[in-house]
């Protein structure tokens, strides 16, 4: 068996496992464009893709026979909901670290979700070390956002239902924060056929996956990039998602979109899509619209929906 | 065969008429109640379900052999854009009326779909004399809005498949403006299943339908309502439409909401189910989330997304 084939088998498993948990989205096609096939993960349950990694992730775990304490995650955001969902599904105390100047709605989420929440001391920079020391403390197992095979291969089965549906497209999108979602999409993209182009978008504002690409090594950025799409303010892919991203060259390209694009591409989803999608979800569109995509048939992985409103808001009627 | 099996035919008719020319939109679950099933016709062609009566009313005309010299209607909205599509896939002239005050971002895509647009002189109270004129000097065949046989059985197509991918609902819910596509809807509901309850949603501004259904006779509004809902501000429901719906009983119950629950409505579609739902579109889940459905298994056709993004901004986040 060749790396891919080992993998891409690990998301069939995947898909058999989280089925009964996750939504399989439907594909949509649009009145832009006759080529464009869109997933819209929005409309996963908590409104994003995260559920499909963490409940591989936690089921794994379980399934595994020796049952943890319960799981930790840190995140701001779809991680900690999905993570929450996943260990209230199958009886694990869930705990989750979120940064104190987080969207309270987030937290309240989470909370409603059954998870403990820290936010007390917890900051952007020292979440890393507060999560071990209380890993420590409670004897609690990670269920890391990105940089976990179970996560990879749980995230691979959005795009895994989306070749399904439409086994003749050219490329795949999907967002790059950690690289969760897009080796995971890679994985299924290539081996569904190794010609099509998988591509992966990030804000230029928060460029480190493009870098690492052209560098053929992590590059790290020195503080969490400001940018509208704040499910990718990641500073690094993980060592995993490298593996399989550029040293297995399983991901053809990543390109960039400005602050700019993101916010028109969140305005066209809006107004001509009718899909609700948060910033980071908007990503994939960005590139398509603002001609970014190699030609052909193309799949976008729309990650999620879960947006600020007030923000929103700004951006489909400035000011 | 009796009335319901002889239009539900004619519905399975226009199925087929215009299944090459319409999506067959998904069918959602959410993560708010289990029970719960959304139709949503803002994926569908131009952003709304007016295209499955349109495209109906327009191929019968073709198909029937005498081929009229163009097709007119009038409409300021969602209706504009399907009848201008229809007209231009078939190679048919299309003019349309639109009012003076018309949100000049909806006579823009009704032009760009290749129809001629009349506006000048032409008002919400005056446009049906106009349009008489203008039929009579072009020799232009009408395509009614609402009560036309053609435009409900096309409309009855969004029903048929809500039913077909979800046989097990006990209410339906949809808009009423005119009636089409409720008595579409009500056609194809009653055919799947008789005891399956079939409601109709209005603003409470606008609550004609209300009176006439309480009344047993058509009662038209004074003049045209002032809601957010500004899909559904006809003063009256047609002759055909109150015959399915009220007088052989298809329709079970209208009821009415008020404009902070459709207000309400938009904002959970959007914030909890990720779609961008224009005011109409939201009026069955709005009478859903305030308790104003029957109990059990609900499938909502959300009738469209074109809203007007300032007003949509504003009810996201009030200022």
């Amino acid at each position: 068996m060749t790396y891919l084939d080992e993998h891409a088998e690990q998301v069939s498993q995947a898909a058999e496992r989280v089925r009964s948990h996750v939504r399989r989205t439907p594909v949509l096609t649009t009145d832009l464009d006759p080529d464009l096939r869109l997933k819209p993960e929005c409309f996963q349950v908590t409104g994003s893709f995260k559920p499909r990694g963490a409940f591989n992730a936690v089921l794994s775990l379980v399934d595994g026979g020796a049952r943890p304490a319960g799981v930790i995650a840190v995140s701001s955001g779809n991680h900690a909901q999905a993570v929450a969902l996943a260990a209230a599904t199958v009886g694990l105390a869930a705990l989750i670290l979120i940064p104190e100047d987080a969207n309270p709605a987030k937290v309240a989420a989470t909370r409603a979700l059954g998870a403990e929440v820290i936010q007390e001391g917890i900051t952007f920079a020292n979440r890393e070390q507060r999560l071990r020391e209380v890993m420590a403390e409670r004897g609690f197992t990670l269920v890391h956002p990105f940089d976990d095979w179970n996560v990879i291969h749980g995230q691979g089965t959005a795009a895994r239902e989306l070749l399904e549906d439409e086994p003749d497209l050219d490329v795949v999108a999907a967002p790059v924060g950690g690289g969760g979602l897009l080796a995971g999409t890679a994985i299924s993209s290539k081996r569904h056929n190794a010609k099509l182009k998988v591509v992966g978008v990030e804000p230029a504002a928060a460029d480190d996956a493009y870098r690492t690409w052209k560098a053929g090594r992590i590059q790290v950025l020195a503080s969490s990039p400001r940018t509208l799409a704040d499910g990718v303010r990641t500073t690094a892919i993980g060592a995993r998602n490298f593996e399989v991203m550029f040293e297995h060259r399983l991901v053809d390209e990543i390109v960039t979109v400005t602050e700019d694009e993101i916010a028109g591409a969140v305005q066209v989803a809006w107004s001509r899509m009718h899909l609700a999608l948060e910033p980071t979800g908007a990503l994939p569109l960005a590139a398509k619209l603002y001609g970014k995509l190699p030609r052909g048939r193309a799949g976008l992985i729309l990650s999620g929906g879960n947006a600020n409103l007030q923000t929103v808001a700004t951006l489909l009627a400035p000011r």
